[in-house]
């Protein structure tokens, strides 16, 4: 039943295996951390069972990377009731476990960090099916379940494969379906590796048949999920038709994912699981900087914002004439980074101005204050002056512009490149991906 | 019945209206030619009828520009007869009269020049209606017919209108309607003057009205028109409705007569009639003549080629991303030149090469030789070296390639100008026409 694996994929594995301390320590902090709360949850009079979900449960998290997902399942009442009654009540377990951080999605709940391990204490509902999800996380107890069966069905060795294609996205830069990445999350890995049985069977695929739309006929049929989803992958939810698991996959990411598993198939290597961290690198192009140093917003917020900023920026440097190759995005949480690679940042001191036709009612104002101009098939040209010869200047006049609709731009700052030190940025100016 | 006329026009008139001098050196020419010509015509027992054509007889050449269309009309034969039969006999006629020199339109016939008035001697065959034409010539004198019936219709003043109509258009460059101007030929500016009942009547129609299809309903109505003719301008011809007068008119020779009209109407000046001759001058954008030194084709070859020889470079250029402005021709009979102008003539090493999308069965052979690569909305794209980085090199590879297809492309010249002195490349550089 296991998948035949390569030299590279069974050495990989070796460091992708959780160590018997780590599945030690997962046992222990849930212990835990399910006492706490239920002391809580007694104390409090409220009804709530405490589970061990997402990837510390399902047992394919990779080594390192250790998180305890603790969902606190409630009887089904309304989102209301979750902020006012269920979450104070975490909260007060959370801050006899350590320090709580909290956090908010659609509704609020509490991070901790534990012996160096995250612990994320979350209240849900427990409702009959993932169809009747009352909150988005009502889902996972039922992906939980349908991964711990998939396990049962095909024997322990899926749990490697997961581990295997979950590495390969997180190398190659596509892991996670937050706003960061646009990619492939946990869940759909499981899904994926265990509807192509296994990493290689994804691969393959990938190299050889995906093209958009690429739908997986997981609980719809093809024509059935095609009307219900757009996006370049549909991956119907096993535990819930209505919903497609691959939602957040962009074209950017599905398309990368595509070309990383024809380059893998050709040529498989430890590489694509752990790039190497490229060198400081000088920038061949030229190549500037935007940084924004202090955010005053949540980080999915502010990964949205980055990216309209971003395409907005190129867009307008584009209109402007100068020629942006690529860009990429960076932030920590408390500052953002635009890099911005340009064929040339200095433009000659002319133009073309593109006017009417000849025969249009505005054609004689096209060329009142123009130095220079001339008929081209029925149409007027002229020279003109560029209004912006440096791509710096440019840059700063369109953030000006962006600025009023934007609440990351305060305090922006532009610099060209001379030597890129940080791993995003020397990764940017190395100019390709660094599993190529 | 005289349209009013500005102060302009009227010191023009004085400047266009045949001398006195010219009236009798034509009188006297025409007597001449016709005189030998019959004695030829008996001597050889043809049938003949010796006229005056064209403007001379029309009385509407410019001062200055005096030019003998002398034709002799044959009862209908085939054009084979004309090249064995009549064409000896004229010129037999020509060379008793002065230097002959030979032509070829679609039958030869030949050109002398008596006391520095050129002489056309052309065989043509007497038809009963210019519908009939055997050979293109046999509808002038239905067009000499049909004009001089507008003068006993409408008066005098109208061959001022039309010489007013004629030295615009030369002025601003598209009066003619051979391969090099692609213009207006005189019984267009006929027609035009007639049907707009003078000079400001066209350019009033022009600024105003015009936009293509212009369409002049002078011997069809307008969607009989429309059907069976396209190109910017359609003007029937009165003598023959199955011939578009204005078939000749290019999109850039009818919007520059359109673009002409809009500043004159707003401002008249001696300017497009005489435009004054430009002082060498510095380009002010990277320019570049390509000289071809020696033709061995007729004028209407070699500037067909040539037009077609600067398209080509122009978009080929263009594809290597070079920004050429514009571009300009220039002939003498003897040798070619092409004038280009390019936002920059010396471009970055580094491009971006668009390739397939990634999941293409070529996208990996698109990234082998590839130093730096990247996704992009699902396609790949590559920074890749320039193979021309100075717009002199591009040129001079370009035509090498064009060569194989071109009569004229040998032994051509590339130079960078740096003042330019002759007219039309001082016209050129200084960027805009000089009427304006």
């Amino acid at each position: 039943m296991t998948p035949s694996r390569s030299e590279v994929e069974r050495e990989v594995l070796e460091e992708l295996r959780p160590t018997r301390e780590e599945v030690r320590l997962r046992d222990e902090l849930f212990v835990k951390t399910k006492s706490v709360l239920e002391d809580v949850l007694k104390k409090r009079g409220l009804e709530g069972e405490v589970t061990l979900q997402g990837s510390a449960r399902k047992g394919t998290w990779l080594r390192g990377s250790l998180e305890l997902d603790v969902f606190v399942l409630f009887p089904p009442k309304d989102k209301e009731w979750i902020k006012e009654v269920a979450f104070p009540a975490l909260l007060e377990a959370a801050r006899a476990l350590g320090e709580p951080e909290v956090r908010f999605a659609e509704h609020p709940y509490v991070r901790t960090v534990i012996k160096g391990v995250p612990v994320e204490i979350v209240p849900a509902f427990k409702v009959r099916s993932a169809s009747e999800a009352i909150t988005a996380v009502d889902r996972t107890p039922f992906h939980t379940e349908w991964f711990l069966q998939q396990v049962r069905a095909l024997g322990d060795w899926i749990r490697d494969e997961v581990r295997l294609l979950k590495a390969f996205m997180k190398g190659i830069g596509v892991y996670g379906a937050e706003i960061a990445v646009q990619g492939f999350s946990g869940f759909l890995c499981e899904v994926l590796a265990t509807y192509y049985k296994g990493f290689r069977g994804v691969i393959e695929a990938a190299a050889r048949e995906w093209r958009p739309p690429t739908v997986l006929e997981t609980s719809l049929p093809k024509e059935e999920a095609l009307k219900r989803f757009e996006g370049p992958l549909v991956v119907p939810d096993p535990t819930d038709p209505k919903r497609n698991a691959a939602a957040a996959v962009s074209l950017n990411a599905y398309s990368t994912f595509i070309i990383a598993s024809k380059l893998y198939s050709v040529k498989p290597s430890k590489k694509f699981f752990f790039p190497p961290k490229p060198a400081p690198a000088r920038p061949v192009l030229p190549t500037y900087v935007v940084e924004v140093p202090a955010l005053r917003a949540p980080p999915e917020t502010v990964w949205g914002e980055l990216r309209r900023v971003a395409k907005s920026l190129v867009k307008n440097l584009r209109s402007l004439g100068f020629e942006v190759t690529r860009f990429a995005l960076w932030s920590d949480g408390s500052a953002a980074k635009i890099a911005l690679e340009f064929l040339q940042d200095s433009l000659p001191e002319w133009e073309v101005a593109k006017g009417p036709p000849a025969w249009s009612p505005h054609a004689l104002r096209f060329l009142r204050d123009k130095e220079s101009w001339w008929v081209d098939e029925g149409r007027l040209f002229a020279r003109r002056k560029r209004k912006y010869t440096e791509a710096k200047s440019a840059i700063a006049d369109i953030l000006k512009k962006l600025k009023a609709k934007s609440l990351i731009l305060e305090n922006s700052k532009i610099e060209r490149v001379e030597l890129a030190e940080e791993r995003w940025l020397a990764e940017f100016v190395s100019g390709r991906p660094p599993w190529s």
